[in-house]
């Protein structure tokens, strides 16, 4: 089982606040994520400010794109991300045309599964050709006391022996990765857990730390 | 019964193209929306610049928001958006924190109906105080060649029943609007149909004279 990567969420409400957090953070993750709050904020100019700081690293737009798959995988995809998101409840069209696109800069797509979403829609993902899901506790659904639990194990689990590549986020910690021991996660995603940490390298370093331990 | 309002949803690519169309457009219309893809590509900046241009027009910014709903809500009410949209499959406890945003700012938010919903879901939406819908053939769906039809009325209708403002979009030109007769709908929103028209005042004027003969 290879080792899960380690993805800061920025979340930030304007790019110079995310240039704070990846000046300390870069070295420390293996994936730079602008967002949805910063696409909203700054737009696609995030994605390419990034690409020119740091045009090694893997960087995720989490656009969760609804409709309009060419275009907005085009804009995205052409501005420097690697991957792009996509929201569970998009049409099949729309997931599609991102991933034709993504393909065409040597990209991807990641659905994001947020409140209702079937594994009969699964199934139909894999079928169109999509490898990777992110499955999320909601920032909201956080907010509103929902833990994570045997359930959300359940679902993962499954999503990985449909061959779903799992990335795993929503208002994670360090001390939280030991729940997930034994799952082949792709990615932990997590965002104030990180830049919200007193000392965002050591949060950084205690992440990889129970990556290290568990994987 | 209220005459429907007309609403140009600015799909464009960068904020300069959206205000070659809004230059021609601002007057023929009632609703000035920054459409997803101009939200992607250009962030909250297209939802100021257009406010600064037209101080007294509605504008909707159509982020189909999906979580941090006070952020991103707070990102572009402040920003002078008057409505804002979240996406359908988003958790409620996310509208609900969009909404109370929105009713700082003297503002609303619609639920764009997209994919599979429910309308228990929407019973819910009404629960936690929305009052506004869009009914979407999504811009994928319509490439996919899927028509409007004696369902979508039935769907509308039933919206419309529920006590929801119902506005109604998706690859709409006037000469679709009299599908729609006698359903009391909030707002036509097109986004090519007018700015992507050879004269884009006229077909707006096209639009108004259906709306006219129909409602």
């Amino acid at each position: 089982m290879s080792k899960p990567l380690l993805q800061v969420a920025l979340d930030n409400l304007n790019i110079s606040s995310a240039l704070e957090a990846t000046r300390v953070l870069a070295d420390e993750v293996d994936v730079l994520e602008v967002g949805t709050i910063l696409c909203y904020a700054e737009g696609a100019k995030a994605v390419s400010i990034l690409r020119a700081l740091y045009p090694d690293k893997t960087i995720v737009t989490d656009l969760k794109a609804a409709d309009a798959g060419t275009t907005v995988a085009e804009i995205v995809f052409s501005a420097g991300t690697n991957w792009m998101t996509v929201i569970c409840c998009a049409p099949y069209a729309t997931m599609e045309a991102a991933l034709e696109v993504a393909q065409k800069y040597n990209g991807d797509v990641q659905v994001e599964l947020y409140g209702d979403w079937t594994f009969e829609q699964a199934e139909k993902w894999r079928e169109i050709g999509l490898t990777q899901v992110i499955y999320h506790r909601g920032r909201d659904a956080a907010f509103a006391g929902q833990q994570w639990g045997e359930e959300d194990l359940v679902k993962i689990r499954r999503l990985v022996e449909m061959g779903f590549d799992v990335s795993v986020t929503g208002g994670l910690y360090a001390r939280d990765l030991g729940f997930f021991e034994g799952i082949p996660v792709k990615c932990f995603i997590a965002g104030r857990g990180l830049y919200g940490a007193d000392d965002p390298a050591q949060a950084a370093r205690d992440f990889k730390a129970a990556i290290d331990k568990f994987w």
